[in-house]
């Protein structure tokens, strides 16, 4: 079975200085396993890899595909866990409309092979400073709670944000409302409320934003295209402190 | 347009005392609007209702379906927002398979009308000792952060627990421990880390659970269909106090 967690290697800025040695911390993992009713794919779970049988059994009870055990004859863990394969006894019709609050439909990177921001370097004080602007002008967290929010930054302002119940949602209206601005600022920094997932990434591949900030955690798979991509991907951003988990050579200690 | 956040009653129990008035407070909206490209329904957001154009173009662009601007020839707002209608200048190919950290496919009810639990009462440091033992027994959130986890109660003990990286994921997956364990206990509390969406409480009435916990908020058309199937609704637990969104007749104050 996958491992739910991994390890990678962490760099502190804490207190105006920057760690020139890494730590090893854990991090959580993103399972794809794609859920074949029948023989038919029919979607694909990012998930833990834990319990995929129990997985599948819900989602079919809960969307009305079975309701009861009696229906499902077998099930199959195929291809190291990515593949959940449910045999029923009668056949079921695949879904035809599928909607989210924070999923999205390729997992492939948008570019893939983008040489991002290469030239782009920042005070490590400077994020901070950066976030603290977004966390400023967030209205609808501060009022309501429940929302995420999220922005674009040219590396000194933050010119574009949003505020949205999700957080993949949050990412997609800040693309959409660069383009449909006709922004002309080059986008150096996505700054987001929520925890930093792969689709996250990819979808700054295609900005080509050079670095990623977040208050909360990032996943394993998330750090990963952010290393091979050359973006600086920051999590546990509070108050004077933040953890590097790749491109830690972008950031210029105070 | 739709508002972002509405106002809902909640009882508030604190220090031992239950309070017999309701209060108003700002609660978060979920409003589901289908994104059609060239007459086609693709899929639906769960989203707030801000933004909803730059959502739209947004999510195509990070989907790799337009590379520009100049591809959408058309964008409309229909049906109180409901709809999204994009018109591009070019044929598109609606996406045969999604993936998903956190939504399913249906938005209907799995049981449209299921009286859960009348008889169904608690005392409310119970509910705080019931929740004390997911919190006990996560094990997944404590050393790596970045999981969820939730759990189905008898009312008396916590017998399932499982932890995901996807709020979703755990409720589809506590159901399928539920059937696959073959569980003979009745299911009288869901307690849950994460915000309560609609989806949740939907997927809550399969089971005829009559109590849903969470420390942290429910959004409006959560409490909308707690309150209308009976569901008691609890958000904001902490420590010795939380807040009562639906039905605060089935707990009894300590």
């Amino acid at each position: 079975m996958p491992e739910t967690y991994t390890h990678t290697s962490v760099w502190h800025y804490r207190q105006g200085t920057l760690d020139s040695t890494p730590e090893s911390t854990p991090i959580v993992r993103e399972h794809a396993a794609t859920l074949y009713v029948n023989g038919e794919p029919w979607l694909t779970f990012i998930c833990s890899p834990i319990a995929l049988e129990a997985l599948a059994v819900g989602f079919l009870f809960n969307e009305n595909v079975i309701t009861s055990l009696e229906e499902v004859d077998q099930i199959k863990l195929k291809e190291e866990d990515r593949r959940i394969q449910v045999q029923l006894n009668h056949p079921a019709q695949k879904p035809a409309q599928f909607h989210r609050t924070s999923t999205g439909v390729s997992l492939q990177p948008h570019i893939a092979a983008h040489e991002v921001g290469a030239d782009f370097t920042i005070q490590a004080d400077k994020v901070i400073a950066l976030y603290d602007q977004l966390m400023a002008q967030q209205k609808l967290h501060d009022q309501v709670g429940g929302f995420h929010s999220a922005a674009l930054s040219d590396g000194e302002s933050v010119p574009i944000i949003v505020e949205d119940l999700g957080r993949h949602n949050c990412v997609d209206k800040l693309t959409g409302l660069y383009l449909l601005r006709h922004a002309t600022f080059i986008p150096r920094a996505l700054l987001l409320s929520g925890r930093i997932s792969s689709e996250m990434v990819y979808k700054t591949l295609a900005l080509g934003i050079p670095l990623i900030v977040s208050r909360t955690s990032p996943t394993s798979l998330a750090v990963q295209i952010a290393d091979t991509s050359g973006i600086t991907l920051i999590g546990y951003l509070r108050k004077a402190q933040f953890d590097i988990y790749s491109h830690p050579e972008r950031l210029i200690a105070a």
